[in-house]
């Protein structure tokens, strides 16, 4: 992955003709920034760690697997947020004192010891690819911070092939899983726009939702059991799909982001690798006619394994197909939908008539499938839109198909607003991409020029919206979680019971603070006005 | 509800004449025990409450809704599991001090506030259907205790028929809620066999699941958002049915078995109610190919309502038709199957083939409506084996289908070497009742003669038992829930790290331990080979 942008740079997009001649009429002038520094002059802040600290960690995941290099600090800083993106642009850059790579549970258990004993504080990594600040290289009150890289904790620790149930370890990546498993003739599914970089691990942690939603269920329904590593003693649970053995304290790791411990291995549900798949893309007068023909498929069961609602903004930029942007100004609310596994004729034949009776038109396969071969390579766009002088990020939430228009029509005002405020002007586009018989998830991608200070405005912006959606009843994340971004909101969204709870549980498991200081559990109660004036 | 036995007198099952001709072949001589003690003989411990804490409990909730009646405090002395009805049988007995029935959330909330400053214990009290102790009146390290009866909670306070989600208070029963959505065409399709007792409160608090659950999940799962009144805060939570905002807070009191706090309202899943319904029953040559039958039938999500699997020996004397015990003794392993909804046909064939893929043979209608028209009776019949000197109880785990058969053999051999080992012929029987992809319940019913003391006698068989289902990789209970008679080996299923994460959120919530004290935490680390000696 680039240190200070998306993927693999082989893989760079440039922007499209189409989308150049695009961009100045959507958001009028844009004008090229600075080029971003280069790795070579970027001055980090020194590392606070001492070489005995260095030696300890040495000693116990070896020489190898301890670096204060600073190309190893600063591909740690953080995720790949449009905020990190900006940051890396900077000549003064805040690292974490140094990468520990451990190579098994013990050696993550050695090592949060080693960090309790020496006040250091421990910020687990999978594949880098938060965008919500969960990696943000903060200290809290330790004396030095470390990123505990966990990709060397990788691979297929055991499958079940009658029950379907296989435990991976938490470093292995998305493509890496999926590699495995396929040997064995199964698949996992899970395909959130990460998943060339993303872990199992993360995806536990981070409560991740993946393309394939509609079929195979959100990440934390695919977990089945967790291994975990707390500063103060280990977890293994998972005994069965189904209990009412207490409160189910695997939903107390997942969601919570590195502040409770470290997963190092995960038990998720797979299913045999499918073996047809069929497309079809369809056409909706307006969002809201869309809207009610996704809300037919999930409270009709009609099964999908994919299904996507593009609104018209969306739509008539074609941005979710990367390659094609600016082909043409599609008109109306685009909907793509793909079917794998068996039985397929069936489960489309009512899944069309649902959305044919919504008001949809089907246009065959049409952008489909081109839909599938681009569905990774969005951030690859933002890297080139940002060098092109245009703000680029996504945001996104889910409330019940009542509130969702309404929720849709308040985040698009909040962005315009924002944007509009500074003299920038902005494009937003939105779709839905997760259906459940009760609400659906709305996922925004804003385009705007960039001003004098676009991390600053971007702030402010986005706090504003943070309130909007709450005060519209969606929920501060569907997929992206908490990190230190969202913690504040998280407050007003859970209640300060709620908080409570979680900082109990954090006393209790790491009570001396070393894990993730300030992601989820925003310090104190500052509310997300404070964070407005 | 009787006070020391099920339901209504009315629906009283007397034992039918063939199943009274089948005990002594299968239990050998069956000494009718002495006459249960009448109500007015009981002896109750005093009440420990002054005269002021029942006018501040008066003055909360209003003169006619506190009562320490005998009557009162008996019925609300435990749950109605066989201990609990053995227990009813004696002169001596111990009961709650008082019977609080708030009204409201508010009520429920100004409750904890005096029982907090006047050092009374409070147990939440629903349809008083537990089955595992989750309502002895254990004072604990309080000066008092009541039991907080909950059914005044009742009613259906919010419907969204878009969005398919109703608010139901928490003391709401299960016809009572079934008959408020009716009336808007609505059901919730949650049937576990205290359906016509239990609440919507109970079913969260104690993760029940439900007859219906191959078609409509387990309760967790229909839960989408609860409102809790905790001695130090409320919560309210649930703003979609899908969310990456921190851990799943909801998780945390699903399963509290009123622990932490008292649930007054319940959000869940509702779905349009089914027009159509299609009953189809099966033979198996024997349980493993019956479980092979479910297995693919739960892995390829052919889409039954309700499946359920009989092994051999409940199969033969057909237990699960309580009217037609002992009228011939079938040969295999007997599967009941009902489709509920739209699609019925498709979903059946699919189902069909893959259950005659495994071996099955349809018998057409056969034994499945009569099995539905009896399915609540089960505790009926309990109380008419008992007052033939024949005990009759209840367990259930859960495990993976790779470890089902193993599970099942080291139960059925746990309790039959239990009974033998104390000179009682005993007879176990089993069905599979819930199917995940990745695994299946385990419900046995165990019928033994009655020896001299049949409770000290059943604590220490059950305790081994409890044992063998950790040992063989099960779940202490699936959907009976923890209460005080699982609490040590709910201890052992999570390990010492998953209980203090529990007592961390005790501490905060509760502070002073008012609440259900004893139940899901055990006091100690007693382990559950201490309690076998």
């Amino acid at each position: 992955m680039r240190w200070n942008g998306w993927g693999d740079p082989e893989r760079a997009k440039p922007l499209p003709r189409a989308v150049q001649a695009l961009l100045p009429l959507l958001l009028g002038r844009v004008r090229k920034p600075a080029a971003p520094v280069e790795l070579a002059n970027v001055r980090l802040t020194p590392s606070a760690l001492s070489g005995e600290d260095l030696d300890a960690f040495r000693g116990a995941v070896g020489d190898e697997n301890v670096s204060a290099a600073p190309e190893a600090r600063i591909y740690h800083s953080g995720g790949r947020s449009t905020l990190d993106l900006l940051r890396r642009r900077a000549i003064e850059q805040e690292a974490p004192d140094a990468v520990v790579r451990p190579g098994s549970h013990e050696e993550v258990r050695a090592c949060l010891d080693l960090a309790t004993a020496r006040k250091i504080a421990v910020i687990p990594f999978g594949g880098g690819t938060s965008v919500v600040g969960a990696l943000d290289p903060e200290r809290g009150a330790q004396l030095a911070v470390v990123s505990l890289d966990l990709r060397r904790l990788s691979g297929l620790i055991h499958l079940d092939p009658v029950s379907g149930e296989a435990v991976l370890a938490a470093g292995t990546t998305g493509p890496e899983a999926e590699s495995l498993l396929a040997e064995h003739g199964f698949e996992l599914g899970h395909y959130p726009q990460s998943f060339r970089y993303a872990t199992i691990g993360g995806f536990a942690a981070a409560r991740s939702s993946g393309q394939n939603s509609a079929g195979y269920g959100r990440f934390d329904t695919m977990v089945t059991g967790i291994r975990v590593a707390t500063p103060t003693g280990d977890l293994e649970l998972g005994r069965s799909p189904g209990s009412a053995a207490g409160p189910d304290l695997i939903r107390v790791f997942l969601g919570s982001e590195g502040i409770f411990g470290v997963i190092t291995e995960v038990k998720v549900r797979v299913h045999p690798t499918p073996q047809h798949r069929v497309f079809e893309a369809w056409t909706f007068p307006n969002f809201a006619a869309g809207a009610e023909g996704l809300r037919q498929v999930a409270q009709h069961a009609s099964g999908p394994t994919v299904i996507r609602l593009s609104d018209e903004a969306e739509t008539a930029v074609s941005l979710a197909q990367v390659g094609k942007i600016g082909k043409a100004l599609a008109k109306g609310a685009s909907v793509v939908t793909v079917y794998e596994g068996e039985g397929i004729p069936l489960r489309r034949a009512r899944t069309s008539e649902l959305l044919r009776a919504a008001g949809g038109t089907s246009s065959g396969e049409g952008d489909a499938a081109e839909w599938m071969k681009g569905r990774f390579d969005g951030p690859y766009l933002r890297d080139s839109l940002l060098d092109a002088g245009v703000f680029c990020e996504t945001l996104e939430t889910a409330t019940t198909w009542a509130k969702l228009s309404e929720l849709r029509s308040a985040v698009e005002a909040s962005l315009k607003d924002g944007f509009s405020a500074i003299g920038s002007k902005s494009y937003v586009m939105c779709h839905v991409s997760h259906i459940y018989p009760t609400g659906a998830s709305l996922y925004f991608t804003v385009l705007a020029s960039i001003r004098e200070d676009p991390l600053e405005a971007w702030l402010k912006i986005k706090a504003h919206t943070n309130d909007s959606i709450l005060a519209a009843g969606g929920t501060i994340s569907h997929h992206h979680a908490v990190g230190r971004d969202h913690a504040p909101w998280l407050r007003e969204e859970v209640g300060e019971t709620g908080i409570r709870i979680l900082e109990a549980i954090k006393r209790e498991l790491d009570p001396h603070g070393i894990l993730n200081p300030g992601a989820v559990i925003a310090a104190d109660s500052a509310s997300s006005s404070a964070q407005d004036s």
